[in-house]
């Protein structure tokens, strides 16, 4: 089955996507809209995409210290995207946008992802000018957001430091005001940043006219000290050249300066960037310092900075399940191509080789990507679903949607950035010594899929906030849902005997989750709940992974007799190979085992 | 604790290496003797290896068409380990060896490994020359092995053809005689091979004045057909340079032909090649096809190198573990000295920040490192202690080694294959976006570590190794005596509180072992037994390392108090975090489940 296939089945057959046209917003849609939007994008992505997907990383970005280079496919891929209208396709007509839901915009996007995931840099762009449009002024929407969304500039998030890594309590870039009038600049309070920040991607390039960085950083006190710990931060527009209030260029450049460029072992069609703010490189206006416009209240930084931080993480674990993807198409392709072997049965040497796809154990490595993959873009596709709901549902649903939401995005951004993965591996594994050469694609796959467990948030960072924050906040209110979600489709999945050894070793996957939650807060202290974080967010993935196979399981029943064999047996090998796992991972969260925190360095 | 330190426990404290010298092959040595060889190989590999592990990643073998170049760095290192007399290190004295005990040679190339492990291609060349020494005739020995030992030729195993991958059967390799006279030359039967070989490391390079190739290759039988299977199979010497009776080069270039490089993720110090035999390039002694010499009888060709497949094998573990170990020691230095982030128990935000390696998370993450790398280095320990038995214990303890040794094998491969590949993977978690980048180490061991899962004999063929053969073999002899030391290990560690615990956790998945072997196996059909391989390969390979740091647990008494409390917690980490995974592994293998074998190629 390709992809495409896949998609229109979870679209169509599984969340019935084309209800939502029943909906003001978006009641000029309907599937054939929302085909030839993916049509469009399918077509985009494999004529300027695909095709330079090796290149990009062979021919790293390039600093000669005055501007960066990138190769000329990476301008057309970012020229045909713009062109396409994908960074607006959310957005209200008046904006020039398709009004289009979310699920089908995240859909359409996947293409990009799968053909190349790191020059399909649109994601922080349209991230950046919807946190604008959620907390910016009207001139600041009108100003940055929309030349955004026109694919005119580009947009960055500048969180981490060098000194600070994910620890954003200790940002220490300053904002100071910038002089007398500068809290009435029609742009914004008007700030002079110095700091610098680390691991910013498309940091600098030169696709666009101007690149809008979102800084956070802190206005020091009275006394003229920072504030301590992440009520101290702000947040901030500092563009790469300065603007005028009606949006047009001054001229001018600011004085944000790239003080090089980071070498990855992947990714590597997208800059990855150390910025220096305020070095005295340029003298904007004739002063020290990045000029930059507050955006929402001041210490209200890292809150406004959410908006787009969740995005992103939603947006990676995308970017993971693609990779894995494109190397499960790619393995499959070749398992069924390459002659190696005999099977078990053929007891005649002279017999002719058997295609590797008939032997037990790669069937079993592409059934475990099968799984991995098409399960996690359903997950995907599930939490954008949830996002139209929060904007677009009744004022009850929306609120559900929301709180689902919460729990559901760390475990959907760390999730396929985990297994799909170990997908890639197995997609190299599959293609034996050829995989592992650079005359195949897998091993790119494999090597690009690495960062996704560390950029927009570590795994550390999403098992805390899963564990520490998400499943405890309103007093548990949001794994209490996604429980109450989960047995609405063991409930269902009873129904059908095919299904029901799969309802059953859920439900009791789903009640060792909670009692597990509870036994690891039971003494009410952190440091005995959060010794064990990373297996409780695998635990709890695995849960959410195996809820999403029964879900579309059940779904099936109208399929061709291909796929619900496929989709079957997908459930099957969740539940029978994965899910069991889970019970290990919470032994430990639960009896809240102590073994790695009271490790002592010197016992290394 | 450094690797040394950790070695020299294993050696001494755990395996009790000094016992051996009062054997009499051995009895020249003794621990300053074994420290001496330990101390030579640690500083070269400080000196001549690691200083270049990047730079022979970034400076690839490069093929003009006429010679390989590689960088002088790996000449000097190259030069620096024939010199050190390593090569030798296991040989008679009257052959310039130091009769050595195996399991302080294979220590002691430990750290050749972990400083470079693509610049460490002496594996190849002694198992080359210890397959003569065990097949071949005495003047091919002399010939051959001798100058393989002194560094002088260096060697190669030439097993896959580029159709047939790990498909031995379909070797399509010709090998005919070379006409009158050709069966009584000094050097062996002698032949032409015609054919073509991938995925040769070390194939062509300039680092030593000849290459002894071992190819397999089939003679046609009288209709001119190649036999099909490998029964067919025998095994050739053929030299890149010819050779005459006297081993002086004859100055005539043997017809095996550089097809090209093969340009992998990894692993790059080592040239790996496609070699054409008897393409027509030359005409040595004005003839068509390579010059190769017949070792052993025809027909027995996969036998004699399984010899040396064997010890490739063990050296692939071998090299695994120490890529994990560099990475362990990497990320621990660097969680020792990178400040991040503040404790649970610190509610100051104006506190400084803590070490890494304070945070419970990270703990975890090095703890498991350890626990893959140094678990893996104390089962490599274990088989090479095992070697020595074969060689030079009474009949008895020989015959007992060999089959114990016949069990382990495809695990000491294939476990630190995978979880040291784990290990290099929480390595760059530790780093953070640092350990993504080309400036630390970390990515790079990650890549290296990728190749270990493929070649000599991928996860796949291991586990069809295990479960299809060696658990089974003389009425599952093997696995009984796995299982009969294992409770050995039980009892003991019964004697001591403190591991009881761990003791009956390992009784219980051995018991587990057994009862899913058996299930596995209950049809007495090869498809229903060996549907589940790789899970039941995992599982022995779990069981096997509970087992190494339990019994490691118990020589641990009178360590240091640190050591000690280091090891207690690896042996509570695997025990606690791992060991049950076997459980779920060993569930499909006993049920015989099959949605993998029964998967049909149009559902996925």
């Amino acid at each position: 089955m390709t992809m495409r296939a896949w998609l229109d089945f979870l679209l169509y057959d599984w969340l019935k996507a084309e209800q939502l046209c029943s909906r003001p917003r978006f009641e000029d849609h309907g599937r054939e809209t929302f085909s030839q939007v993916l049509d469009t994008c399918e077509r985009i992505a494999r004529e300027k995409y695909a095709p330079f997907n090796r290149l990009v990383d062979t021919q790293e970005p390039h600093f000669d210290g005055e501007r960066v280079t990138l190769p000329q496919a990476t301008h057309e891929a970012w020229a045909a995207y713009a062109g396409s209208g994908m960074l607006a396709a959310a957005q209200d007509y008046e904006l020039g946008g398709m009004q289009l839901p979310y699920t089908v915009e995240a859909a359409a996007n996947a293409f990009f992802a799968k053909a190349s995931v790191s020059i399909n840099a649109g994601l922080l762009t349209v991230g950046n000018a919807n946190l604008l449009m959620a907390h910016g002024t009207p001139l600041q929407q009108q100003v940055f957001a929309h030349r955004e969304f026109k694919g005119e500039w580009a947009g960055t998030m500048c969180l981490s430091e060098p000194q600070a890594g994910s620890g954003l309590a200790d940002v220490a870039t300053r904002a100071v005001p910038d002089g007398e009038g500068s809290a009435d600049d029609p742009l914004g309070p008007r700030y002079r940043l110095f700091g610098n920040k680390m691991w910013i991607s498309a940091g600098e390039h030169e696709l666009t006219e101007n690149i809008v960085h979102l800084v956070l950083a802190k206005i020091p006190g009275p006394d003229g000290k920072l504030v301590p710990g992440t009520r101290g931060i702000s947040l901030f527009i500092c563009p790469k050249h300065l603007v005028r209030p009606d949006g047009q260029l001054s001229g001018e450049r600011n004085d944000v300066a790239l003080a090089g460029l980071n070498h990855k072992c992947g990714w590597r069609g997208t800059t990855n960037t150390l910025l220096n703010f305020g070095e005295g490189r340029w003298q904007p206006q004739g002063a020290p310092g990045a000029v930059a416009y507050l955006v929402g209240q001041p210490g209200q930084g890292l809150a406004c900075m959410f908006h787009m931080m969740n995005e992103a993480r939603i947006a990676i674990g995308m970017a993971a399940t693609m990779l894995g993807m494109a190397g499960y198409e790619a393995s499959l392709a070749y398992a069924k191509d390459r002659k190696q072997g005999r099977a078990l049965s053929q007891k005649d040497p002279s017999s002719p080789p058997v295609a590797l796809i008939e032997h037990a154990d790669v069937k079993r490595m592409l059934l475990a990507q099968k799984a991995y993959s098409e399960g996690a873009l359903a997950l995907m596709l599930y939490c954008a679903r949830l996002v139209d709901e929060q904007h677009t549902g009744t004022p009850e649903a929306a609120a559900e949607a929301a709180l689902l939401l919460e729990v559901l995005t760390p475990i959907a951004k760390s999730w396929p950035s985990e297994w799909c993965l170990e997908a890639n591996s197995l997609a190299i594994q599959v293609h034996g010594g050829y995989g592992y050469t650079r005359d195949f694609p897998v091993e790119q796959y494999w090597r690009d899929n690495r960062l996704n467990m560390i950029h927009e948030g570590t795994h550390g960072i999403q098992a805390l906030d899963l564990l520490g924050r998400k499943v405890v906040m309103q007093g548990g209110a949001g794994l209490k849902l996604l429980a109450t979600r989960i047995n609405q489709t063991i409930e269902a999945a009873l129904q059908q005997p095919a299904l029901a050894l799969y309802a059953n070793s859920l439900a009791q996957a789903v009640q060792r989750l909670g009692a597990a939650t509870k036994a690891a807060w039971a003494t009410g202290q952190p440091e005995d709940a959060l010794a064990n974080t990373t297996p409780y967010l695998q635990a709890a993935g695995h849960v959410v992974l195996a809820w999403m196979w029964l879900d579309v399981a059940c779904s099936a029943g109208q399929a061709p007799a291909d796929r619900q064999a496929g989709i079957l047996a997908a459930t099957r090998y969740f539940h029978l190979y994965e899910l069991p796992k889970v019970g290990p991972w919470l032994e430990v969260v639960a009896s809240r085992e102590a073994v790695c925190r009271d490790m002592q360095p010197e016992w290394f």
